[in-house]
Protein backbone atom coordinates (compact mmCIF):
# COMPACT_ATOMS: atom_id res chain seq x y z
CA UNK A 1 0.00 0.00 0.00
CA UNK A 2 1.25 3.24 -0.87
CA UNK A 3 0.77 6.81 1.20
CA UNK A 4 2.24 9.36 -0.46
CA UNK A 5 1.66 9.56 -3.99
CA UNK A 6 3.33 12.67 -6.21
CA UNK A 7 1.95 13.98 -9.44
CA UNK A 8 4.03 15.98 -11.91
CA UNK A 9 2.35 16.24 -15.19
CA UNK A 10 2.26 18.61 -18.06
CA UNK A 11 0.37 21.26 -18.85
CA UNK A 12 -3.45 20.34 -20.08
CA UNK A 13 -3.00 16.86 -19.64
CA UNK A 14 -5.11 16.62 -17.08
CA UNK A 15 -2.60 15.53 -14.13
CA UNK A 16 -4.53 17.49 -11.75
CA UNK A 17 -7.83 15.56 -12.26
CA UNK A 18 -6.32 12.51 -12.22
CA UNK A 19 -4.93 13.53 -8.84
CA UNK A 20 -7.70 14.75 -7.57
CA UNK A 21 -10.13 11.71 -8.70
CA UNK A 22 -7.52 9.21 -7.51
CA UNK A 23 -7.41 11.40 -3.73
CA UNK A 24 -11.22 10.91 -3.54
CA UNK A 25 -11.01 7.17 -4.60
CA UNK A 26 -8.52 6.30 -1.98
CA UNK A 27 -9.63 8.42 1.08
CA UNK A 28 -6.19 10.67 0.89
CA UNK A 29 -5.49 14.04 1.32
CA UNK A 30 -4.69 16.09 -1.90
CA UNK A 31 -2.57 19.26 -1.85
CA UNK A 32 -2.46 21.29 -5.10
CA UNK A 33 -3.73 25.04 -4.25
CA UNK A 34 -4.19 23.91 -0.92
CA UNK A 35 -0.58 23.76 -0.62
CA UNK A 36 -0.10 26.91 -2.20
CA UNK A 37 -2.51 28.40 0.50
CA UNK A 38 -0.32 26.86 3.38
CA UNK A 39 3.06 27.83 1.95
CA UNK A 40 1.44 31.44 1.75
CA UNK A 41 0.30 31.71 5.13
CA UNK A 42 3.38 30.17 6.64
CA UNK A 43 5.80 32.51 4.92
CA UNK A 44 3.79 35.86 4.25
CA UNK A 45 4.31 35.35 0.64
CA UNK A 46 1.56 36.21 -2.02
CA UNK A 47 -0.67 33.41 -3.50
CA UNK A 48 0.44 34.53 -7.02
CA UNK A 49 4.35 34.92 -5.97
CA UNK A 50 4.21 31.19 -5.15
CA UNK A 51 2.49 29.54 -8.31
CA UNK A 52 4.16 31.42 -10.73
CA UNK A 53 7.36 31.14 -9.15
CA UNK A 54 8.40 28.50 -11.35
CA UNK A 55 8.37 30.29 -14.73
CA UNK A 56 10.92 32.50 -14.54
CA UNK A 57 14.00 30.76 -13.42
CA UNK A 58 17.36 30.81 -15.28
CA UNK A 59 20.70 29.07 -14.29
CA UNK A 60 21.14 27.01 -11.63
CA UNK A 61 20.55 26.96 -7.56
CA UNK A 62 24.17 26.35 -6.88
CA UNK A 63 24.90 29.18 -9.28
CA UNK A 64 23.24 31.21 -7.97
CA UNK A 65 24.07 30.19 -4.05
CA UNK A 66 28.08 30.52 -5.16
CA UNK A 67 27.40 34.18 -7.18
CA UNK A 68 24.67 35.39 -4.74
CA UNK A 69 23.01 37.17 -8.34
CA UNK A 70 19.47 37.41 -7.30
CA UNK A 71 18.70 38.47 -4.06
CA UNK A 72 15.47 39.48 -3.77
CA UNK A 73 14.61 39.71 -0.60
CA UNK A 74 14.80 38.27 3.05
CA UNK A 75 11.96 36.83 4.60
CA UNK A 76 13.70 34.09 5.90
CA UNK A 77 15.63 34.79 8.67
CA UNK A 78 18.03 37.40 6.92
CA UNK A 79 20.14 34.87 5.11
CA UNK A 80 21.28 35.97 2.19
CA UNK A 81 19.36 33.39 -1.10
CA UNK A 82 17.29 34.79 -3.22
CA UNK A 83 12.87 34.95 -3.01
CA UNK A 84 12.76 31.68 -5.29
CA UNK A 85 15.12 30.03 -3.27
CA UNK A 86 13.93 30.68 0.20
CA UNK A 87 10.31 29.90 -1.35
CA UNK A 88 11.73 26.35 -2.52
CA UNK A 89 12.93 25.63 1.18
CA UNK A 90 9.83 26.68 3.06
CA UNK A 91 7.95 24.72 0.59
CA UNK A 92 10.28 21.36 0.45
CA UNK A 93 9.83 21.55 4.65
CA UNK A 94 6.05 22.02 4.48
CA UNK A 95 6.22 19.02 1.74
CA UNK A 96 7.95 16.87 4.22
CA UNK A 97 5.84 17.57 6.85
CA UNK A 98 2.59 17.23 5.17
CA UNK A 99 3.73 13.87 4.21
CA UNK A 100 4.94 12.67 7.74
CA UNK A 101 1.24 13.29 8.83
CA UNK A 102 -0.99 12.05 6.68
CA UNK A 103 -1.56 9.71 3.44
CA UNK A 104 -1.55 12.20 0.78
CA UNK A 105 -1.32 13.07 -3.33
CA UNK A 106 0.57 16.02 -4.05
CA UNK A 107 0.57 17.28 -7.58
CA UNK A 108 3.53 19.64 -8.49
CA UNK A 109 5.70 21.45 -7.31
CA UNK A 110 9.12 18.99 -7.16
CA UNK A 111 7.33 16.97 -4.37
CA UNK A 112 8.55 13.83 -6.69
CA UNK A 113 12.23 14.89 -5.58
CA UNK A 114 11.41 16.24 -2.43
CA UNK A 115 9.86 13.23 -1.17
CA UNK A 116 11.94 10.73 -3.55
CA UNK A 117 13.45 8.60 -1.10
CA UNK A 118 10.01 8.48 1.58
CA UNK A 119 8.86 4.91 1.97
CA UNK A 120 5.56 3.47 0.95
CA UNK A 121 5.53 6.69 -2.06
CA UNK A 122 4.75 6.50 -5.54
CA UNK A 123 6.11 9.18 -8.27
CA UNK A 124 3.73 9.77 -11.23
CA UNK A 125 4.30 11.98 -14.63
CA UNK A 126 1.36 12.45 -16.89
CA UNK A 127 1.59 14.06 -20.46
CA UNK A 128 -0.24 13.77 -22.89
CA UNK A 129 -0.68 14.36 -26.86
CA UNK A 130 -0.42 18.08 -27.99
CA UNK A 131 -4.30 17.63 -29.87
CA UNK A 132 -5.81 16.32 -26.46
CA UNK A 133 -4.00 18.92 -24.50
CA UNK A 134 -5.11 21.95 -26.31
CA UNK A 135 -8.56 21.15 -26.65
CA UNK A 136 -8.41 20.23 -22.40
CA UNK A 137 -6.60 23.70 -21.73
CA UNK A 138 -9.41 25.59 -24.00
CA UNK A 139 -12.51 23.98 -22.72
CA UNK A 140 -11.48 23.35 -19.15
CA UNK A 141 -8.80 25.95 -18.48
CA UNK A 142 -10.26 28.96 -20.38
CA UNK A 143 -6.89 28.70 -22.52
CA UNK A 144 -7.01 30.92 -25.90
CA UNK A 145 -7.52 28.82 -28.85
CA UNK A 146 -5.42 31.12 -30.85
CA UNK A 147 -1.99 30.44 -29.53
CA UNK A 148 -3.03 27.31 -26.97
CA UNK A 149 0.09 25.12 -28.34
CA UNK A 150 2.59 28.22 -27.91
CA UNK A 151 1.40 28.88 -24.08
CA UNK A 152 1.10 25.08 -23.70
CA UNK A 153 4.56 24.54 -24.48
CA UNK A 154 6.13 27.73 -22.98
CA UNK A 155 4.59 26.66 -19.55
CA UNK A 156 5.92 23.38 -19.71
CA UNK A 157 8.78 24.36 -20.63
CA UNK A 158 8.90 26.62 -17.68
CA UNK A 159 8.05 23.85 -15.53
CA UNK A 160 10.94 22.18 -17.19
CA UNK A 161 13.50 24.56 -16.04
CA UNK A 162 12.35 24.93 -12.76
CA UNK A 163 12.67 21.45 -11.89
CA UNK A 164 16.29 21.26 -13.90
CA UNK A 165 17.20 24.14 -11.56
CA UNK A 166 16.22 22.45 -8.42
CA UNK A 167 16.54 18.89 -8.79
CA UNK A 168 19.61 19.14 -11.22
CA UNK A 169 17.27 16.51 -13.39
CA UNK A 170 14.65 15.83 -16.22
CA UNK A 171 11.46 17.02 -15.67
CA UNK A 172 9.59 14.20 -17.69
CA UNK A 173 12.70 12.01 -17.39
CA UNK A 174 10.94 7.89 -17.15
CA UNK A 175 13.66 7.37 -13.99
CA UNK A 176 12.71 9.79 -11.99
CA UNK A 177 8.95 8.24 -11.41
CA UNK A 178 7.77 4.89 -10.54
CA UNK A 179 5.53 5.37 -13.30
CA UNK A 180 4.31 7.52 -16.18
CA UNK A 181 1.18 7.68 -18.41
CA UNK A 182 -0.24 9.06 -21.40
CA UNK A 183 -3.43 10.27 -20.84
CA UNK A 184 -4.22 10.53 -24.27
CA UNK A 185 -3.70 7.18 -24.92
CA UNK A 186 -6.20 5.73 -22.07
CA UNK A 187 -7.86 8.27 -20.71
CA UNK A 188 -8.46 10.01 -17.46
CA UNK A 189 -10.45 7.72 -15.68
CA UNK A 190 -8.33 4.86 -16.64
CA UNK A 191 -5.25 6.44 -15.25
CA UNK A 192 -7.05 7.16 -12.10
CA UNK A 193 -8.05 2.70 -12.13
CA UNK A 194 -4.25 1.95 -12.92
CA UNK A 195 -2.95 4.24 -10.36
CA UNK A 196 -5.59 3.13 -7.87
CA UNK A 197 -4.60 -0.61 -8.16
CA UNK A 198 -0.47 -0.10 -7.82
CA UNK A 199 -1.05 2.27 -4.92
CA UNK A 200 -3.58 -0.24 -3.10
CA UNK A 201 -1.87 -3.78 -4.31
CA UNK B 1 -7.64 -4.04 -26.67
CA UNK B 2 -3.81 -3.20 -28.06
CA UNK B 3 -2.77 -5.57 -30.62
CA UNK B 4 0.98 -4.12 -30.57
CA UNK B 5 3.40 -3.80 -27.84
CA UNK B 6 6.81 -2.27 -27.69
CA UNK B 7 9.25 -2.55 -25.04
CA UNK B 8 12.33 -0.56 -24.33
CA UNK B 9 14.35 -1.13 -21.65
CA UNK B 10 16.89 -0.26 -19.25
CA UNK B 11 19.91 -3.08 -18.97
CA UNK B 12 19.01 -5.01 -15.89
CA UNK B 13 15.78 -3.67 -15.45
CA UNK B 14 14.15 -7.07 -16.28
CA UNK B 15 11.86 -5.82 -19.41
CA UNK B 16 12.79 -8.79 -21.68
CA UNK B 17 11.36 -10.68 -18.82
CA UNK B 18 8.48 -8.63 -18.60
CA UNK B 19 8.10 -8.90 -22.47
CA UNK B 20 8.47 -12.55 -22.84
CA UNK B 21 5.68 -13.21 -19.66
CA UNK B 22 3.42 -10.66 -21.19
CA UNK B 23 3.06 -12.28 -24.61
CA UNK B 24 2.72 -15.26 -23.00
CA UNK B 25 -0.92 -14.17 -21.15
CA UNK B 26 -1.79 -12.40 -24.07
CA UNK B 27 -0.93 -15.44 -26.31
CA UNK B 28 0.65 -13.15 -28.54
CA UNK B 29 4.19 -13.57 -30.90
CA UNK B 30 6.98 -12.25 -29.09
CA UNK B 31 9.73 -10.71 -30.47
CA UNK B 32 13.30 -10.22 -29.28
CA UNK B 33 16.14 -12.23 -30.23
CA UNK B 34 13.71 -13.80 -32.89
CA UNK B 35 13.87 -10.55 -34.59
CA UNK B 36 17.50 -11.06 -34.74
CA UNK B 37 17.17 -13.80 -36.19
CA UNK B 38 15.09 -13.15 -39.03
CA UNK B 39 16.54 -9.56 -39.83
CA UNK B 40 20.13 -11.66 -40.64
CA UNK B 41 18.10 -14.64 -42.28
CA UNK B 42 16.91 -11.67 -44.76
CA UNK B 43 19.84 -9.94 -45.04
CA UNK B 44 23.00 -11.61 -44.93
CA UNK B 45 24.10 -9.92 -41.88
CA UNK B 46 25.94 -11.97 -39.28
CA UNK B 47 23.52 -12.15 -35.88
CA UNK B 48 26.65 -10.86 -33.68
CA UNK B 49 26.90 -7.37 -36.05
CA UNK B 50 22.95 -6.41 -35.95
CA UNK B 51 22.71 -7.46 -31.98
CA UNK B 52 25.90 -4.81 -31.53
CA UNK B 53 24.75 -2.31 -34.12
CA UNK B 54 23.76 -0.06 -31.37
CA UNK B 55 26.64 0.00 -28.94
CA UNK B 56 28.79 2.08 -31.42
CA UNK B 57 27.15 4.99 -32.64
CA UNK B 58 28.11 8.51 -32.76
CA UNK B 59 26.81 11.54 -34.83
CA UNK B 60 23.47 11.14 -36.51
CA UNK B 61 21.79 9.55 -39.13
CA UNK B 62 21.72 13.10 -41.30
CA UNK B 63 24.99 13.99 -40.50
CA UNK B 64 26.43 10.11 -41.74
CA UNK B 65 24.11 10.60 -45.04
CA UNK B 66 25.11 14.34 -45.70
CA UNK B 67 28.86 13.53 -45.31
CA UNK B 68 28.30 9.24 -46.34
CA UNK B 69 31.30 9.22 -43.90
CA UNK B 70 31.17 5.81 -43.02
CA UNK B 71 30.53 3.77 -45.95
CA UNK B 72 31.04 0.43 -44.72
CA UNK B 73 29.45 -1.45 -47.55
CA UNK B 74 26.71 -2.00 -49.94
CA UNK B 75 24.43 -4.97 -48.74
CA UNK B 76 21.15 -3.94 -50.24
CA UNK B 77 21.07 -2.43 -53.71
CA UNK B 78 24.52 -0.60 -53.76
CA UNK B 79 23.58 2.51 -52.18
CA UNK B 80 25.78 4.57 -50.41
CA UNK B 81 24.85 4.63 -46.16
CA UNK B 82 27.10 3.73 -43.83
CA UNK B 83 25.87 -0.61 -43.39
CA UNK B 84 24.07 -0.23 -39.94
CA UNK B 85 22.01 2.72 -41.37
CA UNK B 86 21.17 -0.25 -43.97
CA UNK B 87 20.47 -2.22 -41.49
CA UNK B 88 18.18 -0.13 -39.63
CA UNK B 89 16.53 0.24 -42.65
CA UNK B 90 15.59 -3.15 -43.22
CA UNK B 91 15.17 -4.14 -39.84
CA UNK B 92 12.40 -1.06 -39.90
CA UNK B 93 10.46 -2.73 -42.96
CA UNK B 94 10.87 -6.42 -40.89
CA UNK B 95 8.81 -4.68 -37.65
CA UNK B 96 6.21 -2.96 -39.60
CA UNK B 97 5.78 -6.42 -41.64
CA UNK B 98 5.01 -8.41 -38.32
CA UNK B 99 3.37 -5.40 -36.92
CA UNK B 100 0.70 -5.18 -40.02
CA UNK B 101 0.89 -9.39 -39.61
CA UNK B 102 0.13 -10.47 -36.24
CA UNK B 103 -0.58 -9.55 -32.74
CA UNK B 104 2.83 -9.09 -30.86
CA UNK B 105 5.30 -8.07 -28.29
CA UNK B 106 8.26 -6.35 -29.84
CA UNK B 107 11.39 -5.84 -27.54
CA UNK B 108 14.21 -2.86 -27.96
CA UNK B 109 15.53 -2.00 -31.38
CA UNK B 110 13.79 1.16 -31.33
CA UNK B 111 10.48 -0.64 -32.44
CA UNK B 112 8.50 2.43 -30.55
CA UNK B 113 9.68 5.09 -32.72
CA UNK B 114 9.16 2.42 -35.57
CA UNK B 115 5.78 1.83 -34.81
CA UNK B 116 5.09 4.95 -33.25
CA UNK B 117 1.72 6.19 -35.03
CA UNK B 118 0.26 2.07 -35.60
CA UNK B 119 -3.26 1.85 -34.32
CA UNK B 120 -3.80 -0.16 -31.50
CA UNK B 121 -0.21 0.02 -30.20
CA UNK B 122 1.28 0.42 -26.64
CA UNK B 123 4.57 2.14 -25.73
CA UNK B 124 6.27 1.19 -22.48
CA UNK B 125 9.57 1.98 -20.99
CA UNK B 126 11.21 -0.09 -18.28
CA UNK B 127 13.82 1.13 -16.00
CA UNK B 128 15.00 0.06 -12.26
CA UNK B 129 17.07 1.05 -9.32
CA UNK B 130 20.89 0.35 -9.75
CA UNK B 131 20.98 -2.09 -7.35
CA UNK B 132 18.29 -4.04 -8.20
CA UNK B 133 19.69 -4.07 -11.70
CA UNK B 134 23.04 -4.78 -10.68
CA UNK B 135 21.70 -7.87 -8.54
CA UNK B 136 19.72 -9.06 -11.90
CA UNK B 137 22.22 -8.70 -14.40
CA UNK B 138 25.18 -10.57 -12.32
CA UNK B 139 22.70 -13.72 -10.75
CA UNK B 140 20.38 -14.03 -14.27
CA UNK B 141 22.45 -12.95 -16.98
CA UNK B 142 26.19 -13.90 -15.43
CA UNK B 143 27.74 -10.26 -15.74
CA UNK B 144 31.51 -9.70 -13.85
CA UNK B 145 30.28 -7.95 -9.87
CA UNK B 146 33.23 -6.01 -9.84
CA UNK B 147 32.69 -3.70 -12.49
CA UNK B 148 28.60 -4.40 -13.09
CA UNK B 149 27.23 -0.84 -12.60
CA UNK B 150 30.00 0.15 -14.91
CA UNK B 151 29.36 -2.32 -17.67
CA UNK B 152 25.26 -1.42 -17.41
CA UNK B 153 25.76 2.41 -17.61
CA UNK B 154 27.80 1.86 -20.79
CA UNK B 155 25.36 0.14 -22.39
CA UNK B 156 22.39 2.14 -21.58
CA UNK B 157 24.49 4.81 -22.96
CA UNK B 158 24.44 3.22 -25.86
CA UNK B 159 21.34 2.55 -26.38
CA UNK B 160 20.93 6.40 -25.76
CA UNK B 161 23.05 7.24 -28.36
CA UNK B 162 21.26 4.48 -30.52
CA UNK B 163 17.97 5.76 -30.37
CA UNK B 164 18.91 9.49 -30.66
CA UNK B 165 20.24 8.69 -33.73
CA UNK B 166 17.83 7.21 -35.56
CA UNK B 167 15.03 8.93 -33.66
CA UNK B 168 16.73 12.26 -32.64
CA UNK B 169 14.78 12.17 -29.57
CA UNK B 170 15.68 11.25 -25.79
CA UNK B 171 16.22 7.37 -24.66
CA UNK B 172 13.73 6.63 -21.43
CA UNK B 173 12.04 10.63 -22.30
CA UNK B 174 8.45 9.96 -21.27
CA UNK B 175 6.90 11.20 -23.49
CA UNK B 176 7.85 8.61 -26.45
CA UNK B 177 5.67 5.97 -24.76
CA UNK B 178 2.29 5.72 -22.97
CA UNK B 179 3.46 4.05 -20.12
CA UNK B 180 6.71 3.80 -18.27
CA UNK B 181 7.09 1.83 -15.07
CA UNK B 182 10.32 1.09 -12.69
CA UNK B 183 10.17 -2.56 -12.13
CA UNK B 184 12.37 -2.22 -8.63
CA UNK B 185 9.12 -0.62 -7.41
CA UNK B 186 6.91 -3.04 -8.66
CA UNK B 187 8.55 -6.49 -9.29
CA UNK B 188 8.30 -8.43 -12.44
CA UNK B 189 5.11 -9.96 -12.65
CA UNK B 190 3.19 -6.60 -10.99
CA UNK B 191 4.46 -4.89 -14.05
CA UNK B 192 3.18 -7.76 -16.50
CA UNK B 193 -0.42 -7.71 -14.77
CA UNK B 194 -0.25 -3.79 -15.19
CA UNK B 195 0.33 -4.13 -18.31
CA UNK B 196 -1.74 -6.76 -19.32
CA UNK B 197 -4.83 -5.11 -17.63
CA UNK B 198 -4.32 -1.75 -20.13
CA UNK B 199 -3.78 -4.17 -23.02
CA UNK B 200 -6.77 -6.11 -22.49
CA UNK B 201 -9.07 -2.86 -21.14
Amino acid sequence: MKKIITISRECGSGGRQIGKKLAEKLGYSYYDKELIDRVSKESGLAKEFIEEQGEHITGSLLFNIASNMTYAGQVFGGNMLPLQDQLFVVQSDIIREIANKENCVIVGRCADFILKDYPDSLHVFIHGDMACKAKRAVNEYGFAPGDVEKTLRKRDKARANHYKYYTDSEWGKAQNYDMTLNSSTFGIDACVNVLYDVVTK
